[in-house]
């Protein structure tokens, strides 16, 4: 099965994309809704609960990890992988890679989690792809939150958008990276405000593309995890109706959600 | 010592009224920063989470515990009182016995996180009081985030406030408890926004004031406490920057905090 973790319900939009390019893949996700948000987690703390999940999808027979938490794959997926010998797939490449190819200008702005911004790895990532790229980050701590409150249109979600957009407008960015799972679900906020002009990167439709180009290239692996011939099981470390209803609205259908302890 | 915990900063508000209260009292606190926030946690989690912070306080010497977080308060405090022979605090029943006493017209809001809103703990409560009372409760869950950013007189902070307290101006309120222990650091804003007529119920203060009355009438218990001769000590279950930056703040001064694994 393809492992997916994320610190709550945001990973989903990767769940979802994987399940939309790669359909006859079981997935087996876990949310760590009990413990979210990683974003302003000491690193200690995110490697900790990262090696919890990823011990948790292995017992659950997972045989490759896809961190689909920006702030996890940006502090903890470098410890994973020197942990454990399943591959383990961070969101960053993708969408840093995208990012590098796409820019006509090679002015390109970030978008994160506080922890995602201050660990500077998009930065760091899209410069070795291409040396004379200018990135400017900008964290947005408050865009979590609103999300999972649903105000997806509300005036005081575009003004905090505005604010937060502002300093990378100013830079003449000409391609954004939202590097955050719950941020594709502001993306038609988030376009006007930044300039329509330029591009969104959505790092859960580049992460989809990646692993099945990535399971292309490692055809053993993905006859493994094609024939197993399981479903798809999504795990949380608690259950709230707001959970519940987050799930079905990113997945277009109400998904079962089993709790477990974290 | 006096044991005091919380999801997080927050309840630093009421360690610090209990310290200025009872300046002779050694206290031990416990800040779950890194499970923070449990306002949008399932009763199971939060009972869990509290049942492990009590453990922790008994064995660094409490003899008292003081739940200072409102969602613990609301839905695990009667858990731990059944499960343990210490005097369990919790911080709802003062602000709201102060409500029910100070009422003029008996119309009483209530602000608070989701969880706490949901439980019903504050009408409940204040209904037991003073049963003709017309109790409003408004979930507020922006609100702690807001604190979290330092945003306290930035003008979206404003608008969200003015779009909660909204509802609560219409039902003519003459009193409201702000149900959770970051609220306090909003007073100022809270004020002209619900109408500077209402008063306004800390239930940080409140709660303080309810220690030393509950000293006061169990001498033995305060002989113990005041004799130990400790001095007072912080925990908490993550650290960062902007974790220390609350503390100072809420404090007037630096605070040693101690990290430990939860």
């Amino acid at each position: 099965m393809i492992g997916i973790f994320d610190s709550g319900v945001g990973g989903m939009t990767v769940a979802r994309a994987i399940e939309q390019l790669c359909p006859d893949m079981p997935l087996v996700y876990f949310g760590d809704i009990a413990r979210t948000p990683y974003g302003s987690k000491s690193p200690d703390t995110i490697i900790r609960y990262s090696q919890f999940n990823t011990d948790f999808l292995l017992a659950q027979g997972a045989e490759l990890i896809v961190v689909a938490c920006n702030s996890a794959s940006s502090t903890a997926a470098d410890a994973l992988r020197a942990s454990y010998s399943v591959p383990i797939l961070d969101v960053i490449t993708p969408a840093t890679s995208r990012a590098a190819e796409l820019s006509v200008t090679g002015r390109i702005g970030i978008i994160g989690t506080r922890a995602t911004v201050k660990s500077g790895i998009y930065p760091q990532r899209i410069r070795a792809a291409r040396p004379e790229a200018k990135v400017f980050s900008q964290a947005c701590p408050l865009l979590v939150p609103l999300v999972e409150e649903g105000w997806l249109s509300r005036r005081e979600t575009k003004m905090i958008l505005r604010r937060y957009l502002h300093p990378l407008r100013l830079k003449k960015i000409d391609t954004l990276v939202l590097g955050c799972t719950h941020y594709p679900l502001l993306k038609d906020l988030i376009g006007p405000r930044i300039g329509n002009q330029v591009q969104l990167i959505d790092s859960s439709v580049e992460m989809a593309l990646y692993v099945r180009s990535y399971l292309d290239d490692n055809p053993e692996l993905k006859k493994r995890l094609r024939t197993k011939g399981e479903t798809s099981r999504f795990y949380v470390s608690d259950c709230t109706e707001a959970v519940e209803q987050m799930a079905a609205k990113i997945f277009g259908r109400s998904v079962v959600l089993h709790p477990i302890e974290a």
